[in-house]
């Protein structure tokens, strides 16, 4: 497996789920409410969990043709959580567009978000299944917890005393459900045995908590030409992230009244205060502390790939990691 | 069947109903989400769609002990709807009671409606379904046509030559598509034949117009203690409703731009506006062209229900279509 073949693939992936995904919102009316499903979705995104569904399918030997349906299913279940989660985070733009509550409006936002839901649980079932059941069971178990992480993480933003513990619990539900979905659901659209789910869902828990945590420290130390955005927006934005949290836990007194200040403001004013916290992170190693975890965390993915059979979509499984783990954006 | 034992039956139901939605949003993690989903749950509701949905079961001969689950989940689903169209609506008070985005904020409200979706598709597949696929495809037809019948609403609202066409597609997606499912979705979960399934979905599709005809109605000719509210909100609303629309058609030219200019401000102002509206309701006998609707359809859905063996179940049903198309609040 090497970097071009798996590039290669993926891409053949995406063009694939993309060709699905352009087939839909194609209604006439609601013309508005379409138009807008349409935008949000030719808008780009790498279309990761759909390629992790596809690849977890492949690694038990079920077919990609047969796991199109969920892979799509997913992404709009991701597109969904995208809409609402820039409602409430206020965001403007998303890949450089506009975002659907700027580029219409509120009203415009939450109905795109909730029909997209409708439009993910009705690809997914669209063909017979035997395990239909099963599958509805675990996408609505993802619907949950991804709803239920928002607002872990809404809570979190004026937390006084946020822990690791808090925060790990925070990111499984917000960013890990729908890995773990898109892992567990591959696996169970496969065909595979109850075991080889397990570690699927097993190591999309573990490439969750990796993901993230790159996600957090990215808005640090990324080169913001491949980041495509400024860096430092976390902080502007008052996020606890990783990197806050691990600093708060063991900075000085002296440091730790800074921080709480400068975050406890809706946001934090200014780039001289941005590198100041920036400068807080190294100080404390915070950012060597984050790159061990996620470390740590992609060591605990690649082992659980152990119980699944040796195969060309289980060693793309392992790059995938490797390359989550290791991205610039 | 008389009305005292109609009463007292769905007085039951309801009671059986209330028992196991009082078990949901019990998890302390995240607990204002939590919180927000018992306060919307615990505000009553007459819970016409569960009550339907379990007489549409024992009409087709199945238990009411099956079809708890799916009763709930329907309710789950009316009340995602309230929550979130009040947000759209700007409504400030919901069965007498602070709407969520006013008691907590916007993104509670946005949160609890989608979070609330998630335990309905959760309920709804808690216990094993033989037919797990049909039901999940009736409940997630339920929702995209939910979803679209808001956002034709909100178009209606703005339309410059809305017809009873538009209105009646309208309504359909908006109120009728849960009454539909309701009223279907019990059938399938008793076991109904396919002839039994048909006739109780499109008793549910003229009972929906005729239950909408009669609320529009009820705006314009309530008595205000007995509906708990002010009489005339559509109108200050400026919502097209079957009585705007259907006077529109037959009144005179000046009539007409009367009531497109007090129409086309985002709201009515004043009761003296409200009343001249409602008296060029009284004076294009439009209160009797929407009653002399709501009789049609409620006869359209009785005539349904021949399809269905004698029961008392059934005439349940039958008094069901007469009490909404009767009711006074």
């Amino acid at each position: 497996m090497n970097e071009r073949e798996f590039r290669r693939y993926t891409a053949a992936l995406r063009s694939l789920l993309n060709k699905r995904i352009a087939t839909l919102f194609r209604s006439k009316n609601p013309r508005e409410l379409h138009k807008a499903g349409r935008y949000v979705l030719a808008s780009g995104g790498k279309r990761i969990r759909s390629i992790l569904l596809l690849l977890a399918t492949e690694s038990v030997r079920g077919r990609v043709g047969d796991a199109l349906d969920a892979g799509v299913a997913v992404e709009l279940m991701h597109n969904f959580t995208l809409i609402h989660d820039d409602v409430m985070d206020h965001a403007k733009t998303r890949r450089g567009r506009p975002t659907v509550h700027v580029r219409w409006d509120l009203n415009q936002a939450i109905l795109v978000g909730d029909v997209m839901v409708g439009f993910a649980y009705d690809i997914l079932l669209r063909a017979p299944r035997e395990n239909a059941q099963q599958i509805s069971r675990l996408f609505t178990k993802g619907l949950i917890n991804v709803c239920e992480g928002q607002a872990l993480d809404l809570t979190l933003g004026s937390a006084r005393h946020a822990t690791v513990k808090d925060y790990v619990e925070m990111i499984d539900k917000k960013t890990g459900s729908l890995i773990v979905l898109s892992s567990e659901l591959g696996g169970v659209v496969g065909g595979g045995t109850a075991k080889q789910v397990r570690a699927l869902r097993e190591y999309g828990r573990y490439l969750g908590r990796a993901f993230q945590l790159q996600d957090d420290l990215l808005d640090v130390v990324a080169d913001e030409k491949r980041l495509g955005k400024a860096i430092g927006g976390d902080i502007m934005e008052g996020k606890r992230t990783f990197l806050y949290i691990t600093t708060m836990e063991r900075a000085s007194n002296r440091d730790r009244r800074f921080l709480t200040k400068a975050f406890n403001h809706q946001s934090v004013q200014g780039r001289a205060l941005v590198h100041k916290v920036q400068s807080l992170y190294h100080k404390y190693e915070s950012i060597e502390k984050t790159r061990a975890m996620i470390e740590q965390y992609t060591a605990k993915a690649l082992v659980k790939l152990h119980d699944l059979p040796p195969s060309r979509s289980r060693d793309m499984l392992h790059h995938l990691a490797r390359v989550l783990a290791s991205r610039h954006a």
